[in-house]
């Protein structure tokens, strides 16, 4: 079964995530760390994050090829975040072409996989181009993602809305 | 019957819009581009709505009188999008209430129409006044159209998810 | 019973809630202000909405303590709204904790209440500093009011959706 959970920031997205796969999993399951560039303030985001996840998870880091990855897993796999991945992608000059490709065959993968994006769609369009261009693939991503997956939940104020 | 799909950037509320006046239209709906002041990029992204609409639709351009043209169409309207005219009637210094009567009468219209409108009002108060008053006006009148529409489509990573 | 009204800039939230507020008010109902700081276009903003509420509220005004006056009234209370009063928080350099465990009490207190916030999750990240605290704050605080309230309501173009 594939999941999405899609929310803004600090909508509390990441938190419903992580409670849904630990209850659809029998063994720990896998949190997929998507960061790859890290400033000061990213690493105190990422520390958190880690020590409020605590014992629960088996965390791995993959900045690119996720497919690669979460093939190797035998337990349920949490892919946070998604909108960060595009980010690492877009850096590393890859096109949209390309990250849709890897997510059609990581659809094609036997594992529970449990996909969490942040929705960045709802304010004003950008001036700055880079950040254009980021919005524009992120729900482009999300649209693509949210089509395939079982399951969609959209997160606001820490509450589930279930919309697929 | 009027209806609305509200959605973010790139959130498939078009997309959505469109599907669903090509189920309710026996003929060829009309598709009516409201898009004035065009840069490249703009140019670019009309370009790829036009072929994306491929034969399905006769499209129309109005910037600013869509009652009018409205008016003197037989088949379904799709009016794509509110945020792009408001934007027009703003630099054409047209009042909100200029904008409120001319939905109101296109309310009064027999023809089935189907308004789409993107929400911007989810980020923070930006620092630029013209935003500003535009985030204001977009969400006055998406209330207003919301108000007088049968049907209200909330569209998000290309899940339409009917709020009325 | 405590409620929670989130929704966008000019999301139709405020009237929402004050449309809530006083069909389970058998009195006039405490409209509590928790505007501070205001430079002339919020001014017009706040003065606008006195309009708008008429005669029906009973207006307090108080920027920090609202357990304090809010434990105070008899009738039922529309805090409008926690994103100002985060805001005069951290101006006055109080900490999340502090916010929380106000809120907290609050949460005791016998009234109705109803609280309005204000969602800015979906943009992109800003590049600001401050504003990214105010959003994180905001998305922590709406969190925790939603899941400590008995009923929430997320608004879109004026329509309300309950969402718990």
């Amino acid at each position: 079964m594939k999941t999405l959970f899609i929310g803004g920031i600090k909508s509390g997205k990441s938190k419903a995530a992580e409670t849904y796969i630990k209850k659809i999993s029998d063994s720990k399951p896998i949190y997929l760390a998507t960061t790859e560039f890290i400033d000061d303030e990213m690493a105190l985001r990422i520390a958190k994050h880690k020590e409020m996840r605590s014992d629960s998870f088996i965390t791995q880091e993959e900045a690119l090829d996720l497919k690669e990855i979460i093939s190797l897993q035998k337990a349920p796999v949490l892919v946070e975040c998604l909108s960060v991945w595009i980010n690492n992608m877009l850096y590393h000059e890859h096109s949209y072409e390309e990250m849709q490709m890897q997510l059609a065959e990581i659809m094609q993968l036997k594992q529970n996989i449990v996909f969490v994006i942040n929705d960045v769609s709802c304010g004003i369009i950008p001036q700055n181009k880079l950040a254009r261009e980021f919005v524009d693939l992120n729900g482009k991503i999300a649209q693509f993602v949210a089509q395939e997956c079982d399951e969609v939940y959209n997160v606001i104020a820490g509450i589930s809305v279930q919309i697929k």
